[in-house]
């Protein structure tokens, strides 16, 4: 074990942090010395999920029980708002990969209006690296605190920045049709997500009015070098995990989907976890579900000049744990596909 | 008995047609007298659908078994292509409700295109009347043949007639972003609609090549008074029922949603099955089901001068045999309301 | 309006409040003019269940806001424990139908044990009619206070009582097998109802712990003349409504399936709700779907001397409001069936 | 790749061979060289199987377009009936592991009886051994020919051989009532697995006829000591992964269910797959989806002398491809672990 790079979870009792862990215990470089949950301290594993027992995890413990001498990273995985202060107060010498909003929005003011508290360690916030793995792979290696993107920033900037940096699209008319899985909502109690209310329909939520909005923003102005509004209408579906990214696009003049079809191919062609819908197949959640894939497609509209734009993933793996993982792996010089070679799971 | 109305289903093996017979068989003035399915002849309906068991209905039979002598109305649930022959074959009496897509199309040249076969009894087209009930009603009222929209033309034109109409949107940039539950797919054996393909996951099919743009763009070119072509994505949903619309709009210079809110409430404010819905609630597909009932909403969106439009249906009900049953009320004189009062069922 | 009966609903913001208002809308003899939710009050009730919009339902109350003089009839919807001191408030005149479990144990000790809560109101339980309508339809029509049975209970005992009855069937050795929708657990929140809990997959829970044990016992123990002792197994099942019941019985010495299959029938034969699987139909929940139906099989074992029996009904409606329904009817000598005549929703 | 043990699917285009590709490609000591599929010779994987995009993997081909010379394993996922000849043809060097019901039974005349046709070659039954892998290992490790059981069988003997073979239930009086995901009854088109059929609601299929019984049968006589005959009543859940077994059992006189409990407990503790419930846990099949694992429990029934004994797998893992992959790696003298690492998949 003695080459092994011992990691903690702080907040092990949400699904990011539960699937970060189903990722890391088959990852060959990790040994997993702590878990957090302020809540469930003192609880063995499988009293909090079941579907983790066996496994040889630690209890769970308070973070302020945590000897973090011992500790070379930590994946952060509490609500927004929370995490700014518990990773300011991690010794220095400790790398962090934080799933939480709180270092995504560069932006203090945008944060706040958005998230409706303060971001009080801006010291934390100008070291924090934006962790799109294919778009920031280089930051992200020298990074001492990663913030990974939500899950629909992921999934929608993935598709969308290398159209808008060459200038295929128009950024300014981006039309974003969002639908996830329940299980983007969190394992917190509420009466939308129960079973009974989610299930067999979908609804809409947040229209207009949802914080990963702000996120995108934030990413396509750095690409279009001017301030970008999107229109952003997320839906909850009956599913647990996916996420399905519908953008409606307006092509600049004279091009054609074979041609943006053409540019994403080609811009990620060397990216393990990205690749283009196979000829003949429309994009599905099945087709990534559990794995850190992200599938796109590219199809032409009936509306002369404007182009349909579709990426899939899997919202707790490359929207979120997987990520996570991928970027622990840039950030330790390993291959970027460790522990994260597990195949889509179908049906 | 003596003053009900005698109908028969054409087609009574498929959902439209199982769910007429549901809310058929609690209509106070339908007398079934006639129920076929050519390749299920022969067999008691709880054979091929257990559910309707004990409803006293009479067995399946072949079409040419039916004496159509005393029969008044006929609802035709049969697949499109094949209803045209079969509707040209009944008595002249006889009222015909067609829920195929073979008389939607005003124009032969575009059914041929986009249903790859001929339409041949142009007579029959010459006296169809287009179903959607709250549009063509007085039309409907007098018509020997509807031909009832299909499920996603008469959710997106609920919605969006009344403002092209009266000019509040541009109908030539209509983002029409279509979310439908599985039945919609119909009885018909296919890979992709088995449960373990179909479930936990969201995928596009049809993607700007759903045979019901057509219609829809058929529908809107009259409101706006100029051809209208529109983009249309259909996705398919892990729900049996439903159907979510969401259109993305620019609305005219110096409008705001509110107008449009408001325009639709006031026009569809004495309809018995269109609603907007409330304050604080944004539409799903769940507060709908089982019932004939639209439930409509309107959103600002963030690029200023852009609506986001939503409507949300049962495509078995309204989407189908709801308005079906609708159109015949209207046919024959009862309130339109008749046999349709079920209240959705949540959960 | 005049000779509409008036009722009022207490506990109108949980499941069975809120499907026995969807089916009482439609109840042409019933005019509700009270709903009752303490937590909700001041509300329309369509910020409670947007389902239930545009129903012209008067909004939600207090109890003690409430006029109960012009009230005939109230159907109570509350929590255990919480129903008793409730009912014994309203004025003698009204005839109420409980949904709650206050009143199904006839035996206070029982009571207490499995609810963990004293029942006061014994005057109350000493006027209560258990109401399991097809074998307590005369008590019922003349009673004050119907306790209407459980979910399970109802499905059991109609499937096992004319069994027991007759003595076809050992009442020593029943193995109930049950497995029910997540509706059954309520509308309160619960991890394990979580959508991302619950769906994609089946868990037991309460095994042989489950209060509805006491229940069947009691009334098998009267059809049996002696003290039964059942096991009752329930399981969780990914389905919102729908409860399916497996009963593994030793069949008296010489007796075969088919006698008892023809015991149920002819018992069964002139109830509208209840009835036999067709030949070559296996009972299914989706069979049922939606409407007050039950539909019963009875099916060889492998092991000679041993039958299988099966049940299915909709939790909501035969299995709570629907029942309660049917006990109103009973109560006010309207027809059974009235308001209840809906056919079952499939898909 | 010189020390990769070079394997082939037989019959690729099916769940179970699928789930044995999403395993294999994880597995580092298996290298893929080809993949068979009749009907779908000639395609590249990812048009029978998108999930299976991007990994590498062989086209799809006959099997006479196979050189099985190179080969030194198969997995053969071919249906019932048809396995038996394609594996006579294979060259003798060959090791298989079918996963087909060919060789499961080891009477010709049951296997006649209940698969409707003939089991012709008695040479390969000779030599096959029943792949439960923890009850069969050291004959699998050097078979050439494993039949894997089915993924009942698999779930029930588990649960059950110790526990009769220590004789602690009476196995005359077993009561197993079997619960199964959709995804068990395979990729073939049937229309009570559509999603619109099978999901939202539960069914029985087979009833006492299920040809899983005569197997479980099989290995329950060995253990007995005696001809035994099994209650065995499938039901059909709606989720694709996943199976649920409760068994209802008699215990011998004297004995309680912490000792059933204990007696599995021990039998299994060297098991890396096998485990039991943790206290205060139930079972439920969420906790194993995806993974090989099997999760047991033992709990008391409220009638004397009686227990509820409950397994719990993923029917497509442990129940299929990742026993056969299990087996594979008990022939191949490789860690019985390898390639099954995974840790299952919640939510």
């Amino acid at each position: 074990m003695a080459n092994k790079i011992k990691i903690a979870v702080i907040g092990a009792s949400g699904y990011t942090g539960s699937d970060l862990i189903r990722l890391a215990v088959r990852h060959p470089k990790i040994e997993i010395v702590a878990l957090t949950a302020n809540t469930h301290a003192g609880k063995p594993m499988h009293e909090v999920f079941p579907h983790l027992a066996n496994l040889g995890l630690p209890d769970l413990v308070k973070n302020d029980e945590v000897d973090w001498s011992g500790i070379d990273a930590v994946f952060c995985g509490l609500p927004h708002a929370t995490s700014q202060d518990v990773i300011a107060s991690l010794p220095d010498h400790i790398r962090v990969i934080d799933m939480s909003a709180d270092f995504r929005l560069r932006d203090a003011q945008t944060y706040k209006q958005w998230y409706g508290v303060e971001r009080t360690r801006h010291d934390l916030m100008q070291r924090a690296v934006y962790g799109l793995s294919e778009h920031y792979r280089d930051d992200i290696k020298d990074a001492s605190l990663v913030a990974c993107p939500g899950c629909y920033p992921t999934a929608v900037l993935t598709l969308l920045l290398p159209l808008v940096k060459y200038g295929l699209i128009d950024p300014d008319q981006l039309i974003i049709d969002a639908k996830s899985g329940v299980s983007g909502a969190g394992r917190g109690l509420k009466q939308n997500t129960l079973f009974s209310e989610a299930g067999e329909g979908m609804s809409a939520y947040a229209v207009a009015a949802h914080r990963h909005a702000p996120e995108i923003e934030q990413e396509l102005s750095i690409a279009a070098r001017h301030d970008v509004l999107v229109n952003f209408t997320p839906h909850l579906v009956p599913m647990a995990r996916g996420e399905f990214i519908t953008v409606h696009a307006k092509m600049k003049t004279g091009l054609n989907p074979i041609v943006c079809h053409n540019t994403l191919s080609t811009y990620y062609q060397s990216e393990p976890f990205i690749f283009m819908a196979p000829q003949g197949t429309l994009p599905a959640t099945q087709y990534v579900r559990g794995s850190n894939k992200v599938m796109l497609g590219v199809y032409a509209d009936r509306i002369p000049g404007r182009v349909i734009l579709m990426a899939v993933l899997d919202n707790l793996v490359k929207g979120s744990a997987g990520q996570a993982l991928q970027n622990f792996n840039l950030m330790f010089s390993l291959d970027e596909t460790t522990g994260l070679e597990q195949a889509p799971m179908f049906p």
